[in-house]
């Protein structure tokens, strides 16, 4: 079956950019034809990704840099921090890398936003692509320029927005991602349903077999539809005043019980599946949706095969790591609700009726 | 005396900002009546700032904001890296600041950029404001955004650029910099002569033992014409594509002295001074200027008392170090030289006609 090359573009004046989505991108001279000239490229890549496909990446990127370096850094979420990041610029100052050089990052998540953070500050700044490797990369966290690293105390609190050049989303790195990977990723794709457009949950709700078997059409589509939603959005609001926190549906939770375990004990994606029940259920409580509603998302999240039970961290624990959530403000938590299907808002809400979600929904 | 508030604005549209210059802003309701509201300011200074001038701006902040936090850093170039920024980000997130917490920055180039860079890279960016206690940042350092920390292979090679919300240079906080430190930020001011204004290298000849004693009219002056060529310059090229590499004019060289003889051992200003006479005789044996106008500038230095004498770090270390220089592409280094008085621009020259340079200035 052939999948077209499908083009999103992220209208961000001077700082806008294209997503690439299509079979086979990685390889194919013309994916980087247009990109600056320089004399270095540098791969950021993981242990696990570097033998699957950086060979290739460096193939097809020397056609156009007289140097194509690789730089691989352990694998997961533990190490997105500080002494990582560190032997980016260390690796980068050794070669004699100059600000012309371009960083491509090839992985996931956790390689995206570690190299994105890296371009913004080598030199206060040299230019990077995103080449993601995961579901949860494609469908959101390599667009929109949002780069970070972890600190003890929260998830992505140090970081910088820093859009890339390009995004190069190749259905194929998919077929080598392990399922629960595939379906860590599948969370953030429901995500855009209940936020944005409700007739894309149905949609989910169709295909959601199809794309758990890792159905090429279907993911391409649910790539495709997750990156225009989340493209309309970071063009109305790049910097997240509001609009855009919107796209943290479930997050707040998320967040909460990612680093109240331990980066790394859960996959980003299963906190966040998890999170949007919870918030599904705190909309509903708030009397925003029927409860029928919050049930229709608790049923995809835990039909795509992600969690629905937030680990037991003590409901005092959970509200003290929220309150530092970066929608905080003045210590007051700020929660990204369903409003309505198909649309998401920030509220403030009681703690006493946080707590009956989080007692609902942990154990 | 009276000395009047001057106003420099720096004109890069909605990034724009003013710098105030004149004696005991820093007590000043007024001088912090327009910026943001937020529930927390945060002063970030170090332990010989803040005996000196940290209640006095805490009291005059107290009218804008609810809580006003310290975070007192250890003083010296050698603590400006990662460890040190990281103590920004504990106690931060430590008390809670949301994203809406202004930071200011009070103190001289270390803190400033240190603050700068924290500034960033907190929860994605949150505003700040630089209030230079050092002549150095007053004219140099604390205008235009460059924030960075040092790396052990260069200087200020990780960091971002990131405009304060203003700038609030109170001269009163010269009566108590060392003697030493004054000198040094001379050198920044020497600088703004030969790059962009021959006419101000005749005042600042005319003026030096004004400067030297802290005759508050000439310093007054003399920040006040060294912010507006900069605020000319940065308003041209804010991320330094080339213009504003000419505000660089001695630091290739001044840099690796710094780097070479760990940083700490020789102020910044120190170093630019004997990079200048290095860069000034460069240009000269680069046909660029005459050998007067190249002795001219060695002569200022020499007399505003900083050293025209570079460590003996042997010609191939300091090509070593030169070639890591953030403004050298592909190994190659480039100069800001002087192409004519009161004028500069970039050029690379033969490593032997370097070296003839580095001969003549070190030992």
């Amino acid at each position: 079956m052939h999948i077209d090359v499908e083009r999103v573009h992220i209208d961000l004046a001077e700082r806008g950019y294209d997503i690439l989505i299509g079979a086979g991108l990685l390889d194919r001279a013309d994916t980087y034809r247009d990109l600056p000239a320089g004399a270095s490229a540098v791969i950021v890549t993981n242990e696990i990704v570097a033998p699957l496909f950086a060979a290739r990446l460096q193939a097809a990127l020397a056609n156009r840099f007289a140097n194509v370096r690789l730089i691989v850094l352990p694998d997961g979420e533990a190490h997105k921090a500080w002494p990582t990041l560190n032997t980016i610029f260390d690796a980068l100052l050794a070669a004699g890398c100059d600000r012309k050089t371009v960083l491509f990052a090839l992985g996931g998540g956790v390689v995206g936003d570690m190299t994105g953070f890296a371009a913004a500050c080598y030199m206060r700044g040299v230019p990077y692509v995103q080449v993601p490797t995961t579901l949860l990369a494609q469908v959101d966290s390599s667009v929109g320029g949002k780069t970070a690293i972890n600190h003890p105390r929260g998830k992505n609190m140090i970081g910088v927005f820093n859009q890339p050049l390009r995004v190069v989303a190749d259905l194929d790195t998919l077929d080598t991602l392990p399922q629960r990977e595939l379906i860590a990723g599948l969370a953030e794709v429901i995500k855009y349903g209940p936020v944005a457009d409700d007739g894309f949950l149905g949609w989910i709700e169709a295909n959601l077999e199809a794309l758990k078997a890792r159905d090429k059409a279907a993911l391409a589509h649910a790539i495709k539809r997750s990156c225009e939603i989340k493209a309309w959005v970071v063009a109305r609001d790049e910097r997240e005043n509001d609009l855009r926190a919107i796209l943290n549906f479930g997050h707040t939770f998320g967040h909460a019980i990612e680093t109240g375990l331990g980066y790394g004990v859960w996959l980003h994606g299963e906190g966040v599946g998890c999170g949007m029940v919870m918030a599904a259920d705190l909309s509903a409580r708030l009397g925003l949706i029927d409860a029928a509603y919050a049930q229709r998302i608790r049923s995809v999240v835990e039909r795509a095969g992600l969690p629905v039970v937030g680990p037991a961290l003590g409901v005092s624990r959970y509200l003290e790591l929220m309150r530092l959530d970066k929608k905080a403000l003045a210590g007051e938590i700020r929660f990204v609700v369903i409003e309505a299907p198909g649309r998401a808002g920030l509220r403030r809400a009681p703690d006493a009726l946080v707590a009956k979600v989080l007692e609902a929904h942990t154990g």
